[in-house]
């Protein structure tokens, strides 16, 4: 499942930070019972609590630019994406710069996939 | 196995980088045939391929410092791991930001792990 990991990696990003900017709620559908979330060093499990986590992250409005994305199979089957890029929130003109990476596994019904690991870090500089 | 993930994760990030710091062709020994890097976009496959581009990076010193290094475990039973840090290189006192993801396969023989995935960036700034 993992021939075509280049496109299964961009389409997941893209996919993925326009329902963070658009709807955060909306990103419960990506996760699973088995996700894992560490968001700078916070470690959270589970689609519902990762949401809870992300639905309360306190701003309004968020951008996410994605710079790089570099895509690998993984040894389970899926695919891991890997993600550079620069976050505005509540229209600052100052963007913070991010890191994050993604694991991803076919659901089980085989119609596309889902969040496994997930590590989010803000990159000081 | 991955129950000490993060452990597992930590030790292997200060093997890795003590490696590189002070013997970089000695990290072949870190990585198999199956191993993938993608290094600032490069995709290597394979211990030795990746050893070559990393011996042949163009610095005479370098010095990894971790900043911070996240685990999970993966769906393959193995352990994921994320560093944020910084990199100096030839004696520079301007450190480098640099973001690095490996995951984690356990060896065949069960003694200890090898790097399937991994991921390298610097984070301009």
């Amino acid at each position: 499942p993992s021939s075509n990991f280049e496109e299964i990696g961009k389409a997941f990003v893209m996919h993925y930070y326009n329902i963070f900017d658009t709807n955060r709620a909306g990103l419960q559908s990506l996760y699973q019972d088995l996700s894992m979330m560490t968001f700078e060093g916070e470690k959270i499990q589970g689609a519902q609590a990762i949401t809870q986590k992300l639905t309360s992250l306190p701003f309004q409005t968020v951008k996410h630019e994605v710079i790089t994305a570099d895509s690998q199979p993984t040894a389970s089957g899926g695919v891991m994406v890997f993600v550079c890029g620069n976050l505005k929130v509540d229209g600052s003109e100052n963007p913070m710069k991010f890191s994050q990476v993604f694991a991803l596994q076919p659901l089980p019904n085989g119609q596309g996939y889902f969040c496994y690991n997930d590590v989010f870090r803000l990159n000081y500089g």
